[in-house]
């Protein structure tokens, strides 16, 4: 399908101008320019002839079948334009035209008219408002922008125009191949998860890299980019980070949890890498496409200097990776080639008189070293350097040594520091196939980047628990309340919830009178306690609705009534639904689980340490659902407060295991039941070795009618 | 002093060889390529004449007084030169040779012995193992790299030659123009204090950037570099900061003072930027040069495109400063010159066909709006767009608003983003005098570093608050401990000093039987705290030497008799001086106050919340003694649970005043008194306003004879 898009035998550039500087003008001839082999079909109904080509009024008078129509008309024209093509037989559409959704709600409907019709008539369109496609390995220039990439092996695409020309300028610049680019524009119809899935399987790309401001179908995105990942990397510069997200939310959970949150992660569940700067967005990719992701976190560092040595062993400590020294006999054998003066410490000091010949061997001894995994070759332009032959001696040690059948794979990256005079051995790398960084800080990000490639690369297979559970009690429950479109769950019905998926809850009952609760107390056993039971009161023990720790049945009448009554001074508009008399939790380590319906990514699930550690610290772990087990644990580890948990000085370790299976029962809970849009267990009560956790308070809220 | 080192009327280049490729040889070709005005005298006994230059055996013979000699004759000939140049009336000498204390311990000696040398006979050495010295106002390349920079306005100076030859190549590449560039070497004399306070007060010098490894005069550096700092940016990349501090630590303050906090600290202090990267080096420098700092944090971003727009804003919203909407008559002006498509929101979108006067508009507007303290402007290589003429468009709009009277400092930073196509602009955006960077991140990174040093100038004057104490009673306990070579200072001796200093302390006895226990309790009051007086046990509770609350006289007796005897089976080898009595504090918060003192930045104080905030999350803050009450203050804001401190839900505040008081007592106390090495106030208890807090335990340490 996408073969008509991205590598089409003919294509049709509708807006043909004859006038040099107009975008169909542009197209055309930079689809010429780029040796396009296909035949190209230009329309213009005002001109016989454009750039030497036959002209036509429209596709269908033709007589061709364009694969590609390419439409770069006034927006009053793209519908018939469109219509056109399709009944040309054209089986996708790019729509360069902008004026659509950007421009305000007529321009909205407009384009998702075109996108339905096209879907309707079985072609995919590409845009509207957008630069175009690039197929460097079909010799395809099918956009405005002039700059022609050479052949490579990252495709990109990108949400915006302009940041396709900047990477397209950049590229050139530093004479770095692309496979691949595709500017996506509003996505009316072709999205990033169309262009994740084909680009996976393009055996011209080894690496995307990606440029996003939204991601609208959330779950598809996940299974995809997870999917492409596992074929090949896929970095991806998400802009718009600090926009606060636009949903208003009444739990815990909803509030802590950012627009950003869910973006980091659907990206770290699908391995997608999130560059952090537009820089390191090129500088991640083209390290993927030219080397390997190291099998380990151990980095030999060589250099011509102690200070640039001294600049990249910092880099790599400050990253989490680790300088260790070389193993003994690789260190000896080595330290017996180079000059007296020379360290064969890590960092490697080849001395600032280095030829080639004495990196090549320092590398070659990093590579030989099973304590090396990845290897950052320094260069500073002193006096008797020679950079350019200094890069092509280094490079072809790596490519003999990677061409070696028992190689393992040792990624090699080049840090050439200064200006003009290490240019031709930084262009020398790029041709040899080694990535260069013009700060070593830059170099060990993306060879941290790489690494984190590998370890998701390596993780087991995930296995998600599904536990057995009452899902036909909380469906009724569920359902009960939508009819009446309440969607605030109290505490009594939420534990209902809770309690059929098997979560431990305080045994208790509702009751509408002080007499109801002594004998729920007498039931349950004393301590009890009493929790007023509204739709109306969100935070209960504010208005006084929360009372604890009663030891016998006079206070549990005294309460009962002294609750009704202060309520009803209070919140005299309240609808009360009595109150909840249950068993008084044992005391333990408070724990805060959660879980919002995020708009694209769906549930997210929350973790944290109760108390002060999410209130003001705000000391808390998001993850996507459904969750593993190991995902689970991960998420208690990523807290900093996760030392408290473990058992720290003075403070007594809770049964992480036991936390962790919760969380994955919230997982299921909220896959099970869409119509679950938030919920917060808080606290959960948590003890020692085997205790099993107690649900002390919990929150559910359903969507309203019409999908909240 | 130091124009005979940077701007000498005649040098004498000792080693001056023949033969191209050595340094010495090197060093005259520079000199004289470098059109250097002065006199040059080569000095080589094997030869008559070298480059065209009549050649001398020694300076002395040569007739000549040259004021700077640059020495690159073997390790061996240095002494022999050295004395040959001092007794020839040089001002000041560069070592270049390399092979003293990097070799080990005879080279150090010869190091020491040659500085002690020049100073006793008031001649100042660079080096040696340096690169040398240039000043391009002063025509003047002594230095072996050929790397000659042009005319520019910052000052250079490195602890690596490798980091010299790098940025030159760099400056070089960007035309970035340097003023002076000085190779630091081994700093056997001159060290970077002593460049600091020079380039501080040269006219030449606008930003002084600075390469370092190590600082080992730390109070003069904190010294001087405040007074440079007031004069101008300083802007340095300290290396090496991963490396553990190699002192071993009894204190909690101690150990978690990392060897890069004290750094961190003195940079705070004297108003030094710290550049987190080698490329942050060379963009703050830039920016610094170039541009004023900005007067507040509301940056308005100009761009021709949405996507870069948004990873401005990202940017600027990340760093903690502000993207605000234009003020309201501003945007409705700009609103009616540009395009109707065009944003006049914050980013200003001038749209992809924007010329040179489009952007000229945009940066008018922001620069007349009152509400705009900084200007970003984004460039992408769009159809239309013309980089140069936009770059020289917007540095004269730039010049001629900086030239009215009237006129505010607004920063403008550029970004061009792309690469082949934008160079044109980015070069010209140098030549007008505007800072051009190639992501928004690294742009923005600069500017906040502009305003930190903006805000840093714009503190109030420091002023340290003398405390009334009791001096002569602590220099009693001091010399006393001192002279019996007694370095731990218990809890009952500690108290005594604190209490001196007018802290807080409960009142209390030691005691040699469990009678004069009761005594002293019945003195104090009930209920009281007791502990063991030992120097040999520093973790009281651990062996059971602590007994807290005990109410009646039978349990004071019962508590002495068992831990005299508990301790003495548990260690029978550890002196006991008896028993501890005093009053129980009355609870509280509890806060942890230090001070350990660096090798180079002498007192560090420290500040956390007690319990897990400091044993497990280490939140804590340092600063260097003596501090101003604006400072202490700063330092409890400075940790993460300050927001405890201050009353967060659930959470009484404390009287956080009281507290910073006391963390100026401890200053004062350590700077009185430099034999404190180290102390520990574990824990103060802190209560609401106007609550005393209380030193519940505390222990100091004295350094050894000797020095520790």
């Amino acid at each position: 399908m996408f073969d008509a898009l991205l590598a089409p035998e003919s294509i049709a550039v509708v807006g043909a101008s004859r006038k040099p500087g107009r975008v169909g003008h542009e197209i055309l001839a930079n689809l010429i320019a780029s040796h396009f082999g296909g035949e190209i079909i230009p329309v213009n109904p005002a001109a016989e002839e454009v750039l030497g080509l036959r002209c036509y009024k429209d596709i269908k008078s033709s007589g061709h079948r364009p694969a590609l129509a390419v439409i770069a008309v006034p927006a009053s024209s793209v519908r018939s334009s469109v219509e056109d093509a399709v009944a040309s037989g054209a089986k996708a559409i790019v729509v360069i035209t902008a004026g659509f959704r950007e421009t305000g709600e007529d321009g909205a409907r407009q384009e998702q008219e075109l996108a339905a019709y096209c879907r309707s008539r079985g072609v995919r369109m590409l845009g509207p408002n957008c630069l175009g496609v690039m197929n460097s390995h079909h010799k395809m220039n099918a956009s405005f922008s002039k700059s022609m990439p050479t052949m490579g092996s990252i495709s990109v695409i990108s949400q915006s125009g302009a940041v396709c020309t900047a990477l397209l300028d950049l590229a050139r610049e530093r004479n770095i191949g692309l496979a691949k680019l595709i500017s996506l524009g509003n996505k009316a119809d072709i999205t990033e998860v169309d262009l994740l899935a084909t680009l996976a399987e393009d055996e011209h790309t080894n690496v995307i890299a990606g440029y996003l401001e939204s991601i609208d179908a959330g779950g598809d995105f996940v299974r995809v980019a997870e999917a492409a990942s596992h074929c090949k990397p896929v970095v991806i510069y998400k802009a718009g980070t600090t926009v606060a997200g636009s949903k208003a939310a009444s739990s815990h959970t909803g509030s802590l949890a950012g627009a950003d949150v869910a973006f980091g992660a659907a990206f770290r569940r699908s391995g997608v890498i999130r560059a952090p700067t537009y820089e390191a967005l090129f500088d991640y990719a083209v390290a993927f496409a030219m080397q390997p992701p190291p099998p380990g976190d151990r980095v030999a560092i060589i250099t011509n200097a102690g200070g640039p040595g001294i600049m990249a062993a910092d880099a790599v400590e400050n990253s989490g990776m680790r300088v260790v020294p070389l193993a003994e006999s690789a260190a000896t054998a080595l330290k017996a080639r180079l000059p007296a003066a020379a360290s064969v410490a890590n960092p490697i000091d080849v001395l600032g008189d280095a030829d080639p010949e004495r990196y090549v061997m320092a590398v070659e001894a990093a590579q030989n070293d099973e304590d090396v995994d990845a290897i950052i070759v320094m260069l500073t332009p002193q006096a008797m350097t020679r950079p350019a032959e200094t890069a092509s001696a280094v490079a072809a040690q790596v490519k003999s040594a990677a061409s070696r059948p028992e190689a393992k794979p040792t990624p090699v990256l080049a840090v050439f520091m200064g200006g003009h005079e290490v240019l031709p051995g930084r262009r020398e790398l790029v041709t040899a196939g080694l990535p260069d960084f013009p700060s070593p800080e830059r170099a060990v990000a993306a060879l941290r980047a790489m690494r984190e490639y590998a370890v998701w690369r390596e993780r087991p297979p995930r296995a998600v628990t599904r536990f057995r559970v009452n899902r036909r009690r909380v469906e009724r429950i569920i359902s009960r309340n939508l009819r009446v479109n309440r969607q605030q769950i109290g505490e009594a019905r939420a534990k209902e919830i809770l309690s059929a998926y098997s979560f431990n809850v305080p045994e208790g009952g509702a009751c509408d009178s002080a007499d109801e609760a002594v004998e729920i107390a007498e039931r349950v056993g004393f301590p009890v306690a009493m929790k007023i039971l509204s739709p109306d009161v969100i935070h209960k023990s504010d208005v006084g609705g929360v009372r604890l720790d009663l030891a016998k049945p006079a206070q549990v009448m005294d309460s009962y009534d002294l609750m009704i009554l202060r309520i009803g001074r209070l919140l005299p508009q309240a609808r009360i639904d009595g109150v909840y008399v249950e068993r008084m939790c044992s005391p333990g380590r408070e724990i805060i689980l959660g879980m919002t319906r995020d708009q694209q990514f769906g549930p997210m699930l929350m973790f944290g340490l109760g108390g002060i550690f999410v209130e003001v610290l705000k000391d808390v772990a998001f993850n996507l659902a459904p969750i593993t087990a190991d995902e689970a644990m991960q998420m208690l580890k990523g807290t900093r407060s996760y030392a408290m948990l473990k058992g720290a000085r003075g403070y007594a370790g809770v049964d992480l295991g036991l936390v962790a299976e919760n969380l994955q029962r919230i997982s299921q809970l909220a896959t099970d039941f869409p119509a679950i849009t938030e919920l917060d267990i808080n606290p959960l009560m948590v003890g020692g070795d085997g205790a099993r956790p107690m649900v002390a308070d919990a929150r559910i809220t359903l969507a309203g009618r019409g999908g909240q």
